[in-house]
């Protein structure tokens, strides 16, 4: 069966308090596809961010002297590190331009994932304003999928992704940030090949794979969508949770 | 446009000196896919290694005292890692049962990408068997594509991919070792978001987000398919090496 993964087309303007699954629902409706058993919905963070308000102006943070001694070392705005350091478990690397954190939520990524970019307080550009990453992103996407089972009756998987740099490789791309209702992992121990060896690679990060894949459709750019529909799915979907993809920082031997 | 990953039916097993391009077209026939113009292949590194009959019987291999040592260390077969360090430029960091390398084709991996499973000599089971990563995989995927693109008259992209363990996350996800006439990296410098704002995220691994996606359709065991068909790649193809999704080492805070 193939993979299919179609931008939903349509997809407004968020803003804080707004019903995605509702918005979901109708932009569906419009490119006339049915929800079945097995189909996933992935969702950028930045929607979901926006719909729970998470915008801060940075105007009203008053930096740490931590942050004001970071700010020195790495060249930029206190306030935003402050924000950073409030949203992180602990910071990992730093250098001039850059800061990568444990972020609270468990996984490793630069500036706590807060983001400039697509984001204006109220309908003004002021470029004050910056977004947080979602508050319990695996809870968020559960409470959507509630609603899209609950209205096509079907069996659903959601993803929210966000787009993050990785050591060694250039390029950004798509992973999971929260999750519900599909596999992080796939285990594949006791699998077999063709000459019946046991399989050397045991754990897919499927979730990831397909957060790489969506982010492809999505793009970057303000001809992109922040939801895409996927159907073909090659794994049984089953209840999860974003931790299963989080190395324990005791086997991670690039910390 | 949606993005459509066909998995292509009926590869057999790949012997030392098969023709894959030949092998590929007619499995698409199979599927009656017509190639088009920005459609992309993307194969499983182990046929292309398998077709370059990269295959070498450990009972064959003498370790150094380099290779013992570390044996000692991190408890592998000497014969595997004397073929691990032949094949790396750099060992980054060892503990038991694990080796992390940067590959002779520049990129970190682990075993130098050297796979036990789905290999074996002249039709037996000996498990001395094992397969290195390709020959000048971007070079082997350029003499694919020129064959395909022969035989279709469509301008077309070769992706070969593997299996890769990250730091930080659990899971292997797919990524590209090697590809021919489509971007490693997308550059969105330049590139404003609906508010007018430059995007601060620039340069998108949009080969390795296709290797993800391609990943999850071929699968990791037997009833998986070596190849991928991939229409609807949203960024132009255009003209790539590998080499664009490495991080210069000297900018990179996780080595």
């Amino acid at each position: 069966m193939p993979l299919v993964l179609t931008p939903l087309p349509g997809i407004p303007m968020i803003q804080s308090g707004d019903d995605l699954a509702e918005i979901i629902m109708h932009s569906l409706s419009r490119v006339e596809i049915v929800l079945q058993d097995g189909d996933i919905l992935v969702l950028a963070q930045k929607i979901v961010s926006k719909a729970q308000g998470r915008v801060v102006n940075l105007a009203g943070v008053t930096p740490s002297q931590t942050a004001y001694d970071l700010a020195t070392k790495i060249e930029k705005d206190p306030r935003l590190l402050e924000l950073v350091l409030w949203e992180s478990n602990a910071v990992l690397r730093t250098r001039p331009g850059s800061i990568i954190v444990e972020h609270r939520l468990g996984f490793v990524c630069a500036n706590a994932g807060i983001d400039h970019s697509n984001v204006a307080g109220e309908g003004s550009q002021d470029e004050e304003w910056v977004l947080l990453l979602p508050d319990e992103p695996d809870a968020a996407a559960e409470a959507i999928r509630r609603r899209l089972e609950a209205a096509s009756g079907a069996r659903l998987g959601i993803l929210i992704i966000d787009s993050h740099g990785r050591a060694w490789r250039l390029g950004v791309v798509g992973v999971a940030i929260g999750l519900s209702g599909l596999p992080g992992l796939v285990d594949l121990r006791g699998k077999e090949d063709l000459f019946g060896y046991k399989l050397r690679i045991t754990q897919v990060g499927a979730a990831d794979e397909l957060a790489a894949a969506a982010s492809l459709v999505m793009g970057q750019a303000d001809e992109g969508t922040p939801v895409v529909h996927v159907r073909g799915f090659p794994y049984p979907l089953r209840e999860a949770s974003l931790r299963e993809l989080l190395r324990p920082k005791s086997e991670d031997l690039f910390r």
